[in-house]
């Protein structure tokens, strides 16, 4: 369940267990340099997997949306949930096609999402949820009024039940395999940003504010 | 549930249904570009979901692992999944903290997965997954035997009932928000592939292959 007492049964990674890690710190920096999370909750059996933003402050993650979208409408009931970031990393090309694989960061956090009741707590996790996206952005921008308050919901998922699966490196090939004649390693992945795209109506007398201009996610 | 008949309840995208998208064209071209999914599946009424590599055959997905993981060992039982890919274009920066947005093309696909059992039928569905994420590489790699073919399961996945959302373009602001003193525009995201980081122990008088070289998931 947490660094101390290792994973739950369910958590526990059963495939490649190698590659499992548990500890908050470890699981924090995957957090925090993603910022896409798909989200799964059942319905009348069904499981669905919607791709949301997230945004983590402490032990709690925040994920939001509105009052009126199908998850939203479910997640309030105080259904299980599971919430996944995927970080991908790189092509491993092995010499054997079945030592081909991925090098990637995911987490998998398995626990229940509550609406976020109190005004000023929702105000806190919207904010939160704006600066783990785009740093510097909230206080540039015209803030939330009632209304829009009100159409939005947040939701809170404490970080209690989880597990990562790390992959890193190159490839590793059956012994026999090295001899092989063809190219092997990695091709790294990465998720970068283009140059900002002023909106036309943007008006022309005001700079793209740096946190656009150098985006990036790294934090390693 | 398909091009001609539209989605099913569901799969009708509810919230910001105009950005509901169900045509077969637009979804494959979506699942085309991208090659990692987020299976959903539920054990004891709790949804798990996990990322994973796919391909498309046809009408058909493509999904394989260890019959060893979690995941197959629960999917081979024909139980509902949702699976989900997500390609993430672009943060959208309006001048209202309530219209920022993403921009990003989504697929949501509802189904079951059946193990794929006929020998011929697994190895070709094992080629299309290993050709929809890196073409050419099949060929140039060392052929699969019989203990490794056991070792790995095949699942496919029929694309019947699926729906895809998508969300291109410039900030929308409020009207009277335009006239606010703030940057907006688009950041566009985008997957790129580095230069490839041969294996220490890859013979250095092989060439860096082409597929590897300018890799590039970009199909539009």
């Amino acid at each position: 369940m947490s660094q101390a007492t290792g994973p739950s049964p369910r958590t526990r990674v059963v495939r490649e267990s190698e590659r499992g890690v548990y500890d908050r710190e470890t699981v924090y920096r995957i957090l925090d340099e993603g910022f896409i999370c798909h989200v799964g909750f059942v319905v009348d059996g069904q499981p669905f997997v919607i791709p949301t933003s997230y945004g983590r402050s402490g032990d709690n993650l925040y994920i939001h949306g509105s009052a009126a979208s199908r998850m939203l409408r479910n997640l309030d009931r105080g259904i299980p949930v599971c919430i996944t970031v995927t970080l991908l990393d790189g092509l491993v090309l092995a010499r054997s096609i079945f030592n081909h694989s991925m090098n990637y960061r995911s987490v998998v956090i398995l626990g229940t999402a509550s609406v976020v009741q109190d005004p000023a707590e929702k105000l806190e996790a919207l904010h939160t949820l704006s600066e783990h996206i785009l740093r510097g952005r909230w206080t540039e921008s015209r803030q939330p009024n009632e209304k829009e308050l009100k159409a939005t919901s947040a939701l809170r998922v404490p970080i209690e039940e989880f597990s990562a699966k790390v992959r890193q490196g190159p490839p590793i090939d059956d012994e026999e395999d090295y001899s092989f004649r063809t190219w092997a390693g990695v091709v790294p992945l990465e998720m970068v940003a283009r140059a900002p795209i002023p909106d036309e109506r943007c008006r022309h007398d005001i700079p793209v504010p740096q946190y656009a201009a150098s985006y990036s996610r790294q934090r390693r």
